[in-house]
Parts: C-alpha cells; structure tokens; sequence
C-alpha cells in the first residue's frame, strides 16, 4: 500500500510540489488531505463507476485504499493522489480527469489508451440509460463560438503552439489528419501519402483544373495535388504559423507558381474552381456555419466540379470531450452524417460517396502516439511535464475514441445535383498504378 | 394546323371515343369543346410555364393554336386533346398530365423521356423560388400510410399486377432495382447480375453466413447469395405473388433447403443473422417507420454483423409526385439521407459507406423502357391501352428522374457502432476474380 501511495511524488515530485504550493486547498489544513478515504467517498466512486456503465477499471486512493467495478479483472487503475482531487474528479469528471492527470496529481497504472478503451467501451446505450445521457451532457461543454475572431483564436490556440512541436511526432511532410493504409504494411509517412492520393482520386483531379481548399494545415495536400495531379491550388487557413510554413515550403520546392497559400478564413473564399476540397477543417467550423460552408462550395464550384470534405464525425449527436474543448480543442464539434447535410441539403448538392475510415485514424495516432513518446523529453523541454502529460492524454484518448466507435472518420465526396459529370463507379480508386 | 388537330383520334381512336363517352363534360355540349383556344388559357399555360422555370417545350392544343417558352427551340411538344383536358390540367397539372396522358387525351409529339428531362432540368433551385416550392408542395400528394394493412395494400397494388407482365420486360432473374453496370458495356442480364456480386461484396459474406433480407422482390438476391456466397437466406415480402413465384424457383434450382420465403411484413422480422439487406424496399417503408426498421436491424444483426440498405433517394425533401403516387406506387416516398439517418442513429449503427447510383438507374431503366416497347402488343392484350401509355410515362418519367438528379439511388452500409470487424478499405469490392 506504502507504494501505491507513493506512486505519484515518485513520478512528478516537481509537479506535485508545485501544484499543492499553488493550490490553497492543499497547503490549508494538511491533515485533511492525508486522511483516510472515507466510506462516503468510497461509495460516490463506485456510483460514478455505475454510472459510467461499470467499466472493468480500479480507483486506488492516497491512501492505498481501492474501489473497482465488480464487473470483471481491472484492464488499468487510476491512482488518485490526494482528497481534493477525489472531490473535484467527483464534482466533474470529465473535465478534471484531464485536468488532474495533466497535473499530475492522478496517474494510470497500466495502458493508458486501454484504460481509455475500457471506459469508452462501457458506456451505456444512450437509448436505455437516462442517467449516462444526463451526466454526458452535464459533462459536456458547449463549443466556443466559430465567430471570424472566435475561430482565429480557437485555431491559433492549437496550430500555432509551434512548428517544431509538430514535426516532432507528425510524418515528413506534416499532415495532421487522419492517414490512409491502403496496405496494412504502410508505415505514417506512406500512409499520410495514400491518403492524399485517395482524396485527389475521389477528386477526379485532372492536369490543368483548379482546386480550393479550405484549411490547409501545413500545406502538404495542395502541394501533392499540383505536384502529381497538375493542377494549381488556392489554400485557405487562419493558423498563421501554418501559413508562413507552408509559402517556404512551396517556395523552396518550386511550385509557388502553382500554389497560393492565403491567411483567410473559409467565409472569405471567393472566385471558381473545379475542385474543392476540405480535410480535417469541418471539426472547427460548428454547426451554426454549416450551411455557410455549404454556400461558399455552392458559389465557388465550377457546374461540373467535384468536392470532398473529410472530418472527424459522431455516430449520435454529442458534444465534444469538455477537457477536449476546453483544454486541447476549443470550439470543436464533430458532427453526425445528419449534421453534416446542413452543408448539402440545402444547396441541392447530390452526395455521391460517403466513406468511413475510423479505423485507419486510430492507426494515425498510433503512429504519432508513439513518435511522440520518442521525442518526450525534447516536449518537455519545448513546454512543461504538465504540457507533456495533457498531449499523451489526448492522443490516447483520440485512440480509444476511434477504436471504440464513439468517434468516426467521414470523407463525403459531392456534387451539383444538376453535375452528370460524376464518377461511373469507383474502381478508378483502387487501381494500381 | 388541321394534321395536328387529328393527332389524338388518329392514335387512339378507341380510348378517345371511350373517354368522352365515360365524360359527361364531353357530350354535354360539343361545340364548348370545339372552340378556340382562349386568350385567357394561353395566358395560363404561359404562366405554368413561368411557374415550372420556362422549360423549352411547346403545348399545341386541339385547334391549332400554339404556346411556347420563349426560352430556346422546344425540344418536344404537348398535345392537349380538348379543352377539359388542358382545364384540368391547368388546376392539377402534376396529377392530371399522367392521367390525361394515360387517357390518350394528351400526346407528346416528340421523345417522351427528353420531354420530361425538360421539364425536370428547368426546375428552379427551391431556395430562390418560393412560387415553384409552393407549387410542388401543393402538387405533391402526401403517401398513404403504411401501417401493416396498408402496405400489404399498397404493395399488391403494383407489385401483384402479374408476373408474367413484369417477366416481359425484366432481365431474366426479375431484379426489379437499379442494376449496376461495373463495365459500362454490360446487357441488363449481366448488370443485374452484377450489382448482386457489389451488394454481397459490399456485405462480405462469407459460406455459413446466415442472411436476412427484408423486401425480396421475385427472390433473385436471395437465392444468388445462396447459390455463390454459401449462405441460408430468409426472405421476407408481402406481395403474396412474388412469394409464390420465388419459392416455386428456389425449389425448382433445389436451393429450397437453403433460402427459406417468408410472406410477411419486415416488422415481423425475428430470429439473428450475420448480414441484413434490403434493396429496394425503403422506399415503400414510409419516413414514420424509419426508425422501427432500424429498430428491426438493431435486433436482428449479430454484433459483427453488416447491413446494407439500398434505396431511391432525394437530394432534398420532395413528396412524390402525386400522380406515381396515384396511380403507380401508392405510399411510396423516396428519402433523403438526412431522413435515412432515422433508421440508422438512434440505434448508434455506423455508416461505412454511402454510394450513390443514379446514372445506373437511368440506364437500368432505359433497358426496362426498351423491352416495355418491345412488349407493347403483349401489355396491350393483357391490360388495355390506358395501362400501356401510363405505364410507358411512368417508366421515361423514372429516367428523366434519375438523368435530372431529382431522384438519387442510395446503397449504405452499416454495422453495430461497437463492431469493429468492418472492411479496412474498399478495395475488395473492385478485385477482378
């Protein structure tokens, strides 16, 4: 018991000195925080434990004391390091869990990602369990606002915490969405490459045509289009770390001539193409503007053009993680494929090809959980152990999002309801070539 | 001007003599039937050509006289028989063209199927025209509903008409569903033939599976998945026909053993099976039932099982037009995918992948038109000439329909939100043996 209780000043004796010195609850009164778990603590973990579905997981107290869900062998155990962080995780779980383990002040024994699994996993059905429903949206936060101001500080909030950060843990060519592993064998860097070779083929790009893409990340994917598709590329982002890596990048490999990386929002697009393309923007967009973007596709799509947009997406409606949201992600909302026909329905457009690829994001994070374990001692030079802990969290949690389904990968082909230019089946997809 | 006066009399001289026999406006006072064209109704038929977007067509009525919009060379022309028949028209024109039309009261000089193109293409964009929106929605015809009695009704009325009238003009299995031609040189037989192999591979199943389909048709599907995929199949139908005849061909191919015909509702679906298909019946489900269908799915299907449900679809909302709903598929209504999501989210199921088939039903259908003409002296012995022109314009109506994109052709599969046997990519669906 004497090292369960010890696991966490083992661990982070720096972040916990830390965080009790610049926590009033914890330097007050002394006594309190090392007193026993009381059975009134004990009994609120297992009705959150109960409510949470009984997922087969252990609580291991300060003071070695243990509540676990009868159901079956724990797959991992959360080890809470002291009272007040019982009481908030109690008050809140949702968003203190993160909070707490980013601290330090809670650790995991065992696999994160599992840990993470098992708990999604047991969630109730939603249709059978008013309880689970009514706690997941208490828990849940509702998105800050994608307002022009609103979405540039959400954005640069994430994407411009630095370049060198990301290329720590991202593939060679830095493309921070889900990859496509066309063989299983693909490695990150192949994978990341097929995925750009599937959206340019769903595109039917051809030599000459235009493309407008909406929220470009570091460039990558309209680089590849005009590189080995022929086609010239405006690009639109608000992340102007983004953007000033992307225009180098162009420069440097000779195609500025080709593609125009522009600082401004999706709102502002203007002018016609034959392409229009949108991976991994949707999630920061909310769904009050959906039917805004469906209008700037609507203007800007040549009669005859074909679009994608590729997002992260729900099963059921349901707000986004409220740690997620408030710490990692603010304003995000993956939408349900219902949602998502806001962007369509409205303007007529027919959706042609909608595929899921959920399993091939939980692969990408994979892969970028573990780069990302390899350079954690250059994170944690670049931000703090805090910084170091908050990111693992996420990442594992991003996993066990897409291997349990609560989280889907959504690529929607479209095109004018009134196009016959549209593919004749989708065999040209999976030709070798 | 006297040639086209005769059009209708020279064609259908019987059917002309009946309908004013049967019409107590027609004999009550002939020379009302005889004068000219008013002013006044040529300004009316301009207006509903106003109304329906100026498609380039002509009306030339029974006394010579002419109206076109002005908008380009007409590409065919309605011939209105009488003035009954245009005044009829004018207050009902979504109902009362098919029925006219039927009726040999009304002609088309010109392709019928390019007529209706016509018509459909003018169409103006709904969000623009609230004179046409209204319009359609006071056109359209609400479904009649599809309680247990009233599905068993409304599916005798079209699908127990008789099979050897549907065996004229089919491909020789009877697949009465969009057909899908993977090389765009294959016949009706083979197309239909392979859309079977793209359902199943889209299904992947495997020899032992156990199938169940909702909405059989003639048995087709059924006994193919049996025949070259190694499964056992139970079918369910109410059309009481259709039953008879596929239980009749799955014995006499000796398959009886393995593919069991069940003439009942899909809500009476029980028992578990590995894979759930239904082509072609959703769109006589009705959108209130939507989410008990998926209710069915959700009981049935194993937890690893897949789903496919293949159906006419919309872009946008859009009651059927009140004449197919009349008179050829009554309680019929053709869903939007934002609408199918009833069936699929409430149950958490995951959307793999949606395709969308239009092209492919118009040209399944301009097979099934080219054999109807065939036919035509068959169909006319064993119904009557009304039967022949209705059916010929619901048929060219229907490909105009698919070729115009105001009707789309959906296939999506699903699975449990908590399976994660799905296929990792597509690619299997577009191997060559």
């Amino acid at each position: 018991m004497e090292s369960r209780n010890r696991v966490l000043p083992l661990n982070f004796p720096a972040l916990s000195r830390r965080s009790r010195a610049l926590d009033p609850e914890l330097t007050a009164s002394p006594s309190t925080l090392t007193a026993h778990t009381s059975r009134v603590e004990k009994w609120l973990v297992h009705k959150l434990l109960e409510v949470m579905g009984n997922p087969p997981i252990r609580f291991v107290f300060w003071d070695g004391q243990e509540v676990a869900s009868s159901a079956a062998a724990p797959t991992a155990s959360v080890i809470v390091g002291d009272r007040p962080t019982l009481l908030r995780l109690l008050a809140q779980p949702s968003v203190h869990f993160g909070d707490a383990y980013s601290a330090g002040r809670l650790d995991v024994e065992g696999d994160l990602v599992k840990l993470m699994e098992t708990v999604f996993a047991a969630r109730p059905d939603p249709n059978r369990a008013g309880m689970w429903a009514t706690l997941s949206r208490l828990l849940a936060r509702r998105p800050r606002t994608n307002t022009l101001g609103g979405s540039r500080e959400n954005i640069h909030h994430h994407y411009d915490l630095s370049n060198d950060f990301y290329r720590l843990w991202l593939d060679e060519q830095m493309v921070y969405t889900c990859a496509y592993y066309g063989a299983e064998s693909m490695t990150l860097d192949e994978a990341q490459v097929a995925k750009m070779d599937h959206v340019c083929r769903k595109l039917e790009l051809r030599p000459g045509d235009t493309v407008i893409e909406a929220g470009c990340g570091w460039g990558s994917l309209a680089l590849h289009m005009a590189k080995h598709y022929g086609v010239t590329v405006r690009a639109f982002n608000i992340s102007r770390e983004q953007i000033a890596y992307a225009r180098e990048r162009a420069e440097r490999v000779g195609l500025g001539n080709r593609v125009e990386y522009v600082e401004s929002d999706y709102r502002n697009i203007s002018g016609k193409c034959d392409a229009f393309v949108s991976v991994g923007m949707l999630e920061h967009v909310g769904k009050d503007n959906y039917t805004t973007l469906g209008e700037v596709v609507h203007r800007c799509l040549n009669r005859d053009g074909r679009a994608l947009i590729h997002t992260i997406g729900r099963n059921r409606p349901q707000l986004m993680s409220a740690w997620i949201e408030k710490r990692i992600f603010p304003g995000a909302y993956p939408p349900t494929l219902r949602e998502m026909m806001d962007i369509f329905e409205p303007w007529g457009f027919s959706v042609l090809d909608v595929e899921n690829l959920r399993l091939h994001y939980a692969r990408t994070l994979t892969h970028w959980l573990e780069r990302y374990e390899q350079s954690i001692d250059r994170v944690r030079e670049m931000f703090d152990e805090r910084f170091v802990r908050a990111w693992r969290l996420y990442l594992s949690g991003a996993i066990a999002g897409f291997t349990t389904s609560t989280l889907q990968l959504f690529q929607v082909v479209l095109a004018h309801g009134t196009s016959n230019r549209v593919p004749w089946t989708r065999a040209h997809l999976y030709q070798r070539d």
